[in-house]
């Protein structure tokens, strides 16, 4: 009984990311447009990509499980997206300051993620589904590598300076 | 210029993860009532404390800075709040599985938090404020052990089982 209750928790959480991923990817162009940085706009692009197939490998996981994609909607990514549109619709910042602002709305975005598929992994490990949670742990790992990027990019590096020092000239 | 307009978003932020906690201080009851177990419930009182704490270093900030705490209003963290909210609406969770959930929840807004920190850290290291950067530093160790702490109870050790495991028994 109770572990039937925590099959469906790990079901309703599939389906409340698989409702974040669609709610990013419908985003992104927005942050796309947005940034000034050709470098920025780049790893924006490179994630719209990846986030698209990030939705594919949910998908897998609702076949796998038999279930359907549900119709959860996660006020947790909502809330994350209108924090990103509040920052430029004060309109108060403009090239690398406002690069600055877009990259730490981006960095709260990859961290839900990141919380979110750390979970979703323990449940999948619980549940024995090995496939489900290699399928995680790639969506995962690719927003891991996109946040340290992110880093990278406003902290700069040896050899270019990054956009929070260009922000401040 | 753009330094004066790096500086704003400084502030900016801070007035918005200010309000962030704000919100936390006032939902963290609302866990602590809905835990099941003894353990977790320890835990969200713990963090309900240095949460107080967490209020009254980032009012430092404000009183080193000259600024007021602002009235920005932070929608990621009503978000994230909601989704917890949501979980505990649909009642269909009880015990070890109520539990389940409300850690994964609790754990995405100690990533946000964490995220956030990490972007505040940058910036007040780029303006040269190392007062506010240890009081960031502060604030996010404390974030970053909650985590790790609620990690350790849906896991469990060698010893004890988590509270995953007791979600499917």
């Amino acid at each position: 009984m109770s572990k039937d209750a925590f099959y469906k928790l790990f079901v309703y959480e599939l389906q409340n990311i698989y409702n974040a991923e669609n709610q990013i990817v419908e985003f992104l162009p927005v942050l796309i447009n947005a940034a000034s940085s050709s470098d920025l706009r780049e790893v924006f692009d490179h994630h719209f990509e990846e986030t698209k197939s990030q939705i594919k490998r949910l998908k897998k996981t609702f076949t796998i499980l038999g279930e359907n994609e549900g119709n959860v909607f996660c006020p947790a990514v909502k809330g994350l997206i209108q924090e990103a549109k509040d920052l430029l619709d004060l309109g108060a910042y403009t090239g690398p300051v406002k690069d600055a602002a877009l990259i730490g709305a981006a960095q709260s975005i990859e961290h839900y993620e990141i919380a979110r598929y750390g979970t979703l992994k323990t449940f999948a490990k619980d549940l024995d589904y090995d496939d489900i949670f290699d399928l995680l742990e790639k969506n995962e790992m690719e927003e891991s590598d996109a946040n340290q990027t992110l880093n990278d990019l406003a902290i700069g590096g040896f050899f270019s300076a990054g956009i929070n020092q260009k922000a401040m000239k």
